[in-house]
């Protein structure tokens, strides 16, 4: 398997003003190939760190593919730092001027600077790819067994770069392998416990592997198998995930890159069923998810963010003595929430959210992070309470999670 | 001045699956304090070359910020690394445990499973952070003359983190130099314009220098000043925010780190008025975003959500006549939404918002992307109308700010 890493070039990234955006997507497309990536890297504009990153990658990687500094500046050192790693010369070469330098320019119509004869310096023997996008080409360096790839910077100009001369010669490179994965979403479970009930499996799982993420009150868990052919790969993944979901079936509400209001609309749209939402500490959080995706308005119909008591008692009909009685977030105000934005708003259900976001406002009854969620249909009200973690915008999120995975136990019940 | 590297830790980063979004915010961070980052560097969750990669990282740089693999499980290599790259043991501690693990296990009402147990393992005599927000304490770590800070890797944990324990501990080995910054935020102005406005400041300006950054809509304006003290640095900042604020000051909303809506908010509040929101495209984020302001119950008192025709008419009093005639995306619909929810919840202004988010939905009269904001209140209703860019999520954020900054106008006017 070849094993590859990623140099970014750029004083600006180490300054925190843009993002290292390449590393993603090259990480993806090499992941794709089948090849491992071992490490990403950033370094300034200088001369001495560069050099000295480059000779340690090519202690340790086959493949390397450096972005940025081929500019046509003295503050571009790429070059001159791969070629010093490499020991080998770098020469102006007439002949990249005339094919990868000056086209460029005459397309836009302007002279070159002097400083741009720069650009057409050659790294040893290596060659060129063309850059039709700007005045930077990039090289493809061979060195003892290494592969060396200089991309530009901008990744307007990287990325077809990379697709139209990196991706062939690396296809070349890799032969036949591939790499498939599966993903596993869940909900109601956290990362301790889906690894102690895992632990077996992630010591001594190899093809595929098993990767367990955690965010935000959902887990993923995603296995990726190597093989020479798609199918190959797909039937060394069908036996662990069967096992997976021997064990985790319960907590699993979807596959590959879903979301849980994506699963909540697909769960809606197929029952022909519309929904609205009595939001209060969330917000319009709950809303918005479910609104995030295009062609929401066939099943959400919409909803009454019910901040105050007012609000609650005139428009969903919550009486206010229950109000006075239970408090805003309780039980009884969560179910009267949900009957009564059902009802207002002549849907199938009615979803309501009442607690206490923080970070004020707890008391030792009602903690900061207590959530109600009620979810009203024609079968009758379903209502789950939680305490959250975390500050307003995670208990915030979370609660808004929970809206949704309450909804679908009731869609899919 | 202080040199500094990062080093994120996860497999699913070199494989494509996130970004790592650690490495701007950290790197913007450490710039203001005037330390020096030299290098970023993401590694696998691989004991053998986060060690390697630990050791080169001792060698070159004083402070050394690693996030992730700080979770509980076999996956999790990075106190092991570092105890392994600095020579020292790595060893139980039930104190770190009663203290750091413990509670957030009692806050969230669940055990601790046995490999949380994993997490109070102490790096020599490292001290911890603590982590209030998840189940991974940070540790510091001082290892002849080099201070190595292990922060965990999501986001909502890391950042906190880094805030309350790192920086103070940072900007005592920084010393005296001081580094200030005041932060201008624009609304209504695009990135090219705030450039070329102020070339010829951007292109000499060094200290303090001037950092403009776009995002959703709006744009920042930073400026830097190093100094021996922050009077110093005030002093250095003032003339050219003055000349700043003389060529943009009409598009300056607010200053350091405020938010349209903390705008919006602080506004209200000072006025003593309350609004309400009346959302379709925007489906929940523009209310979300004021209540993610703790306090926001006071100026806000609810939305409605009116993502149907039939809520617009039947909760919102919107004629049916006035749709048909000129559809639910028009200056009319916009101006009775927001008099019908400033009517129907008793508030001192009503805002709508109404739009094509696309995908769909656009035609030539109204392309995806157009939205009509209007703002009613005790005066009269003002209207806005624009044509947004971007995708379905960046339409939907730049109406929602659209929103807030028409209700600011109308406020401050």
């Amino acid at each position: 398997m070849l094993t590859a890493e990623l140099i970014a070039v750029g004083t600006e990234i180490l300054l925190g003003q843009i993002e290292n955006t390449h590393a993603r997507y090259l990480s993806e497309e090499l992941a794709k190939l089948g090849v491992s990536v071992y490490f990403h890297s950033v370094v300034g504009d200088n001369m001495d760190r560069l050099t000295e990153l480059v000779k340690l990658a090519l202690t340790r990687s086959q493949v390397i593919l450096i972005t940025g500094g081929l500019g046509p500046t003295g503050d571009d050192v790429t070059r001159d730092a791969v070629a010093d790693a490499c020991g080998v010369a770098l020469q102006f070469s007439a002949q990249a001027y005339e094919q990868h330098v000056l086209p460029y320019f005459h397309r836009i119509g302007k002279e070159p600077a002097d400083v741009n004869r720069r650009q057409a310096l050659r790294i040893g023997d290596a060659e060129f790819l063309p850059n039709p996008r700007g005045t930077a080409p990039g090289q493809y360096v061979r060195h003892e067994g290494r592969h060396l790839f200089l991309l530009p910077g901008p990744p307007l100009e990287m990325r077809p770069m990379f697709e139209e001369t990196v991706l062939p010669r690396l296809l070349n490179l890799v032969g036949s392998a591939v790499i498939f994965s599966r993903v596993l979403h869940l909900y109601g479970i956290g990362e301790s416990d889906v690894e102690s009930m895992l632990l077996d499996l992630l010591k001594t799982q190899t093809n595929p592997t098993i990767a367990p993420l955690a965010s935000e009150g959902e887990m993923v868990l995603r296995l990726t198998a190597r093989a020479t052919t798609e199918d190959e790969a797909k039937a060394l993944i069908a036996p662990v995930e069967k096992e997976l979901m021997q064990r985790l079936g319960d907590y699993v509400y979807g596959f590959d890159g879903v979301s849980l209001a994506s699963v909540v609309f697909e769960a809606l749209r197929n029952r022909q069923k519309r929904v609205a939402f009595a939001e209060s500490c969330t917000g319009g959080l709950l809303s918005s998810m479910l609104v995030d995706l295009p062609g929401s308005s066939e099943v959400f119909e919409g909803s009454l963010i019910s901040y105050s008591d007012r609000v609650k008692a005139r428009e969903l009909g919550v009486s206010e003595e229950l109000l006075r009685t239970y408090g805003a977030v309780s039980e009884e105000v969560a179910r009267a929430m949900a009957e009564g934005v059902r009802t207002v708003l002549h849907t199938d259900y009615g979803v309501s959210v009442t607690g206490i976001a923080g970070p004020g406002g707890g008391t030792v009854d009602k903690p900061v992070g207590l959530v109600y969620v009620a979810v009203a249909g024609q079968e009758g009200i379903r209502v789950a309470r939680k305490v959250f973690p975390g500050d307003r915008m995670q208990v915030r999120i979370r609660s808004a999670k929970l809206a949704l995975y309450q909804l679908l136990q009731e869609l899919t019940r």
